[in-house]
C-alpha cells in the first residue's frame, strides 16, 4: 500500500538516481585510495546497495532488491565508468555531488522506513531501518576502504541526524494515518534541507563530556 | 521448549543486562576513538546486538530479535547516555565493567546455543552459533572502529575459550537430555568464572610454532 | 537439477578441497599478523566460508551450507592445525598454495553461479553471486585482519576477472541450455588457467585516468 504513494516508475527513477550519487561517492573514495578499476566498481556497488541489502536481509525481503533488479546493479557500474574517465572533473564538482548525496540521503531514509513498515516491523524499528538504508552503504564503503567510517567521526558534519528526522516524519505520518505523496515528499525534503544546512554551517554532534586529556585528543586527530 | 527453562521475564531481564554491559564496552571504545555522540550510539548498538543479529540471520529468525523488541534497541542508547555524561567515572570502574562483560559472555553463549538448537541446527553448529552470539558483537565493534579485533590478538586474555566451554556444556546437556534451569545456570557460571580467571591470570592462547623472525614480531607488536 | 552435473560426492570433495586451500590463506595471514591460534581458526573459517555464507543469506538458502555440513566447518580447523605446526614449511610452498587457491577460485565461482540460479536469481545476478562466492571470503578475511582488501588493490594480480569469466561461461551455458559436466569443467578450468596466467605475467587492472598527482600516488603506495 505505502509503496503506491509515488507512481512505481517515478519511485524507481528516484531510487536509481539515489543509487547513482551514492555510487559516485564510493568510486571517488576508491580513486583517492588508489584502487584499480575493479576496486572502484566494488566500492561503488557496496556504497550504493549495501544499506538496502542489509535492510532487506533483516526484514526478510529475500532476495534483496539489489539482486532482483538489473538496473540497481548496472547503475553503480555506470557511475564507475564516469569516475574512471572523468575523475578530475567529478572531483571539481564535489559540492554538486554533495548536494545530490543529500538528496539520496533523504530519499533512502524515507524509502527504507516505508519498506520496513510494509514488511511488518514496528514504527521505531522501521525508522531505524530507514536510517540503516540511508547510511549503511557509506559505513560499509569506509570499512572496505579500511577507514574509520565518516558517519561516526566527530569532525564530520551531521549526516545521520537528517536521516533520523526524515525517517521520523514518515513514522509519525504512518502513526497518524497521514502518509500521502505530499507528506512523503515533505519528509524527503526536510532530510535533504537539514543535510544541506549541516554542510553549510558545519553542524556537528558533541563528543562525550570530560574526555580524559587534550593529549589523547590531539593524538587521535592526527590519524587520517 | 528450551527457552522455557528460565521464566520468560527472568530471561528477558538477563538479556537486557548482557546487552547493557556489551553496549558500555562499545561506547567506551567510541570515546577512546574520539567519535561523536552519534558514533557512540552506533558502536554501542553494534556491540550489543551484532552477535545476536548475525545468529538470527543465519538460523532464519527473521526479523532478528534486535529489531522486534524495543527494549533491545533502547538499552544500548541508555548505556550511551551513561558513558556520554559520566565517561571518566565509567572508565574508573573498568574492572567492574569487565566482570559484567564476563557475565554477558556467559549469558550470550548459552542463550545463543539454545536458540540455534531450537531453530534446528545440529549440536556442533549450535555451539558455533553460541560462540558467534557471544563474540560477534565485539568483532563488529572493532571492525567499525578500524582496529584489529581484540578477539584474535595474541596479547589479549582468553575470551572465546570460556564461551566455547559454556556453549559446549549446553550442547552436552542437550545431547544427554539433561538441560534444566540448573545445568543452564551452571554453563553460564562456568563460562563466567573461566573468563574471570583468564583475566586474573592473563591466560593467553599460543601463536603458531616457529614464526619466522623476532623482527617481524616486534614490528607487528608496535602497531596499536 | 544443475547440482547433479557432478556426482554429489565428487562435488562435495571438490568443495572441501576449495575450502581447505582458502582456509590456508586465511591462517597464513593470521600468522603474519601475529594472531593467536584462535585468531588463526577464526580467519581460516571466515576466509573459507564467508563468500558462500553471504551468497546463501542473499538467495535465502537458510541456514547457509556452512552451518549444516559439519565437514565445511571442520576443514578450516584442519587447515589451521597444519599452519599452526608447519607454518614455515607452508610459507615455503606458497607458490603451490597459490595454484590451489586458483583452483578454489575456479571451483567456487562456478558452484556459486549454479546454486544462485537454482534458487531463482536471474543469469546476471547468478554471475554476481558466483563472483561473490569466490572472492567474498578473501574480502572478509582482509577486513577482519584490518587490511585494505587485496581484491581492490591496484598492485595485485587480477583475481576477480578470472572468476567473472568462469561465472560468465556458466551463465552462457545455462542460457543456451548447454550446461553439462563437460562445460562446467571447462568453466572451472578457464577461470583456473586465467588466474594462473594473471599471476605468471602480473596482469593488473588499470586505475582511473588522470589521477591528480604523482605525490598522492606515492604516499598511498607507501602504506602497507
Amino acid at each position: 500500500m505505502l509503496q503506491e504513494l509515488f507512481s512505481p516508475s517515478v519511485q524507481h527513477w528516484l531510487d536509481l538516481a539515489g543509487i547513482f550519487v551514492f555510487a559516485i561517492s564510493g568510486a571517488l573514495l576508491a580513486v583517492r585510495k588508489n584502487f584499480d578499476v575493479f576496486g572502484m566498481a566494488v566500492l561503488a556497488e557496496i556504497t550504493a546497495l549495501g544499506g538496502g541489502t542489509f535492510r532487506d536481509l533483516v526484514i526478510g525481503a529475500i532476495p534483496p532488491a539489489a539482486f532482483t533488479d538489473l538496473g540497481y546493479f548496472l547503475t553503480p557500474l555506470a557511475a564507475t565508468a564516469l569516475v574512471f574517465f572523468l575523475h578530475p572533473q567529478v572531483e571539481r564538482i564535489q559540492s554538486a555531488v554533495n548536494v545530490f548525496d543529500a538528496a539520496g540521503l533523504g530519499l533512502f531514509c524515507v524509502a527504507g522506513t516505508t519498506k520496513a513498515y510494509d514488511y511488518g516491523l514496528g514504527l521505531t524499528m522501521s525508522m531505524v531501518m530507514g536510517l540503516a538504508t540511508a547510511v549503511g552503504g557509506g559505513v560499509l564503503r569506509d570499512i572496505v576502504a579500511n577507514e574509520v567510517p565518516s558517519l561516526v567521526r566527530w569532525d564530520r558534519d551531521l549526516y545521520a541526524v537528517p536521516a533520523v528526522v526524515g525517517a521520523g516524519i514518515v513514522a509519525l505520518c504512518i502513526h497518524y494515518e497521514a502518509l500521502t505523496g505530499v507528506t512523503t515528499g515533505l519528509a524527503i525534503l526536510t532530510a535533504f534541507v537539514l543535510r544541506l544546512l549541516a554542510m553549510r554551517y558545519h553542524w556537528r554532534a558533541p563528543r562525550a563530556w570530560h574526555r580524559r586529556s587534550a593529549a589523547v585528543e590531539a593524538a587521535t586527530e592526527e590519524t587520517p
